[in-house]
């Protein structure tokens, strides 16, 4: 028996995993990131086959990772959560270096970042672990990390990133009777609330469930609608 | 250039991970599990070689996986936490169930657990990771993870577990002089600390890091004394 809900008890940090491909450059969230061995430094990353960024890093064996600090602003997470970076271009207008190795580093709020080579690929179905070497790896700033459950809480409001100021009152939710159903991703354990929305793709609070597009994302771990179950 | 400290921004839970073989039983403390896909659900671990564990798992291809809740007590950590099953019976005098699968769960204190069958070894130098197919997962009691943040931030005295009592005085550290110095995890960013020891390993306040057996282990992960760095 596999009970979805034990694997919300798995911790992760939150990542910008970047790539480059013939000059161009891509990034997405990813939260599957973590050291293997320490000599030689080798760090492992996980990126589901259909995402922009793992053709990019197939073809050049090339990976940036930023470990998000806790002060980094939701909307950043939301530019590189999970939109594809074949309709839009992630890095127009915010502020980033390209590593020694050519891959985009987003220092503004990133905690630390690695560049890596990629030495293996493993094949697990709808995903490749790309087992990496450590070119180069700086700590920018001394702050925590943002972990998925940090992220998870700010979302779901269990933690006030601002205080509620009057501005926000201007995006009050649209009123939704009490029984309007909340949708859970049955892979993440992500919650979508019609009451909050999900602003950062937007999605307006008081948007149901079943008015977001299809083409919308876990906004925590990018599967679509379908991978979301009804709460009861 | 690698700068280890950027190493410690990347996020990890705390986990132990057990195995049987030939109807022994062992178990380790372990903080890199997670999923790779959803579905089929499948999760990687991934454990050092010299680990009787690691032994255990490559003879019987079953894991179990007990992810840690806040809740657990640090003496448990330490019970799992890089003694050697070769010298111990880890599980004698705890409770713990035997799953499906025959791996040990320890129910007490995991939020959830998960019984794993190997499908793919990914040999990493020092580590070897385990692709495994979940067999069983079950969400035991909805608390939040331990986190290898949290641990830290126990061990370092930022979250205080308990409140200080009157008994704790009696382990009051030896004076030591404030130059006498820490020393740091390169691996993992461990500190350990003179005035504070390791107690769970039998290390009492007061012993000069010089002073600690060689054959003691980090308590996080698992490395030998000669991958500690003096602190400035």
């Amino acid at each position: 028996m596999i009970d979805n809900k034990a694997f919300y008890k798995l911790s992760y940090g939150l990542y910008i995993v970047s790539s480059i491909s013939d000059g161009k450059l891509n990034a997405q969230i990813a939260n599957s990131v973590f050291q293997i061995t320490s000599d030689p430094a080798m760090v492992a990353v996980s990126i589901n086959k259909q995402n922009l960024t793992h053709e990019y890093i197939q073809k050049s064996k090339l990976i940036g990772v930023s470990a998000l600090s806790v002060e980094t602003p939701m909307d950043q997470v939301a530019r590189f959560g999970f939109r594809s970076g074949r309709d839009t271009d992630k890095f127009e207008g915010i502020s980033y270096k390209l590593g020694e190795s050519g891959v985009p580093i987003i220092e503004d709020t990133a905690a630390s970042y690695f560049e890596l080579q990629v030495e293996k690929e493993v094949d697990v179905f709808t995903h490749t672990i790309f087992i990496c070497k450590v070119l180069n790896a700086e700590l920018l700033k001394d702050v925590d990390s943002m972990t998925y459950q940090y992220y998870q809480d700010i979302k779901r409001g269990k933690i006030s990133k601002t205080p509620v100021s009057q501005n926000e009152n201007k995006t009050e939710p649209i009123k939704l009777s009490k029984d309007t159903p909340k949708y859970k991703c049955t892979v993440c354990g992500y919650i979508y609330d019609p009451s909050v929305g999900d602003p950062d793709a937007g999605i307006l609070p008081g948007t149901l469930f079943e008015d977001i597009p299809d083409n919308w994302f876990c906004p925590i771990c990018g599967v679509t609608k379908d991978s979301f179950e009804k709460m009861v």
